[in-house]
């Protein structure tokens, strides 16, 4: 099979598992290590998470870092896994549509064979994109994606959940953006929140939006049996797992300067010889 | 004052931490908010870990990855703090000595004030480079560092004690090597372990080898105030702490992918607004 059909049925498997009737869960991988260990503990995919990425990379959140960045991690993380990778693209660093094809294109190149695109501008006073622009922007991804022979899962963010806009329209805000991408092609409309949506708003979403959802776990959020129950198609993490394990970092580093002490590094750890045997790579010429 | 200067003066300041009266705790980093917290937390020097970054990267440990890819790492992450950092080059990606000059030179060029020089050959038949030749790579970085005007922080390291020989001949061939590398222009002897080295045979390194001493944290290790009375001069860490967070990684997935829930992934974290407050960086086009 050519690496293009590979991709080609990568990409099917990755969206038929939107349809499947358990729900996907979806981590967030940061780098190739982290996206391994999702992969060995038995996930079906990988998608990427810009927060953790750019992290790495110093750069805060809120596409700081660029595209090229971003990608470079994507396709590591893609040329390092057989499982499908949904590459988190921001905005698409950049504002006109063909930029934002652009974004995806490379989504594309690197062999990952979802992304998602979210509708936050980045800017205070208007600070989601026209619901117009934004159906435009899925259509021509969706476009160029099918012109490569692709079905590309897009999974189109909306950040109405984002804005602390605590008002009763944002579930009407939610749902007609969610309609509306799906219109435009999205095959997966995707609602993040910071505590803010609750199980009840969840299975409005769910019944309203002609759509698979997908919503990101966190602290107030129901456990994925429940999302399950209501009908929520898809759960990912974001950059939770990333910022637990920095908190862990935290506390070591703080017991090393305190006590002097190594109990926190070494009373769990991953063995120096099974991480070893996990990273195959060999040297190459395409990163 | 120019960035050289800078440099040079940040050189000096790490240099001075291995000869002042408190031990130096160096902290190893795998990337940019890896070193970040380090930073936060009040250590006075940044390390790498090429264990850490090659995982990151995709890469088992071991000169898999390149020196271009490792330097890259090093650069974000020099460029990210006001710390000296010292950078893990392993055995330097080559045998020759202009080869190995060229890894350190990559060091100096990117701002790095310091490297780690391993003697593992990686060949299990002979397992370390010949003492002179390992000295002639250190006299030529030395030299190559002063006609830059800097003057690099070479530690020099010796894998005696990761041989797996458990001969009585490891102590003394690894003060061999120690005094052999001090005189030819080492600051540092690292010498790290498995296990092996127990506070007897440090305290007997740290006498007989007329240098500083680095050995690595570790849970057979005494604690850092027990390694700075028997006189040793650095602690670093390894991919220990790395390895420690991919455990809860771990931890974190399995919880996802069994009970479903998200204990681990909430109950300590870092803020989102926290991690983006530390890393200032601006797009740029140096990396």
């Amino acid at each position: 099979m050519s690496n293009r059909d590979r991709q080609k049925q990568k990409a099917d498997d990755f969206l038929a598992l939107h349809h499947a009737p358990t729900i996907l869960i979806l981590p967030n991988a940061w780098d190739v290590v982290s996206g391994k260990i999702f992969e060995l503990e038995g996930f079906k995919a990988i998608g990427t998470t810009s927060a953790g990425i750019s992290s790495t990379l110093g750069y805060a959140d809120g596409q700081k870092m660029s595209l090229a960045e971003n990608i470079e991690v994507v396709q590591r993380i893609v040329h390092c896994t057989t499982l499908p990778v949904s590459a988190d693209i921001e905005a698409g660093y950049a504002t006109s549509i063909e930029g934002v094809v652009e974004a995806a294109h490379a989504v594309l190149d690197v062999g990952a064979v979802g992304l998602n695109l979210e509708d936050s501008t980045g800017d205070p006073t208007t600070p989601l994109f026209d619901i117009a622009l934004q159906q435009d922007k899925i259509k021509a991804i969706r476009e160029m994606a099918l012109a490569n022979g692709i079905h590309l899962v897009i999974n189109a963010r909306t950040d109405v959940y984002l804005l602390n806009d605590q008002s009763s329209q944002s579930l009407r805000h939610a749902i007609d953006r969610g309609n509306a991408y799906k219109e435009a092609g999205a095959d997966c409309i995707f609602v993040p929140d910071v505590g803010s949506l609750d199980k009840n708003a969840i299975a409005i979403l769910v019944k309203e939006i002609d759509a698979p959802i997908n919503v990101v776990a966190g602290a107030t959020m129901p456990p994925i049996s429940e999302l399950q129950d209501i009908g929520v198609s898809r759960v990912s993490v974001g950059p939770r797992p990333m910022r637990a394990v920095l908190s862990l970092l935290r506390k070591i580093a703080k017991e090393l300067m305190t006590t002097g002490t190594y109990t926190l590094m070494t009373e769990s750890s991953i063995t120096y010889s099974e991480i070893n045997r996990w990273l195959t790579r060999e040297k190459s010429n395409d990163a």
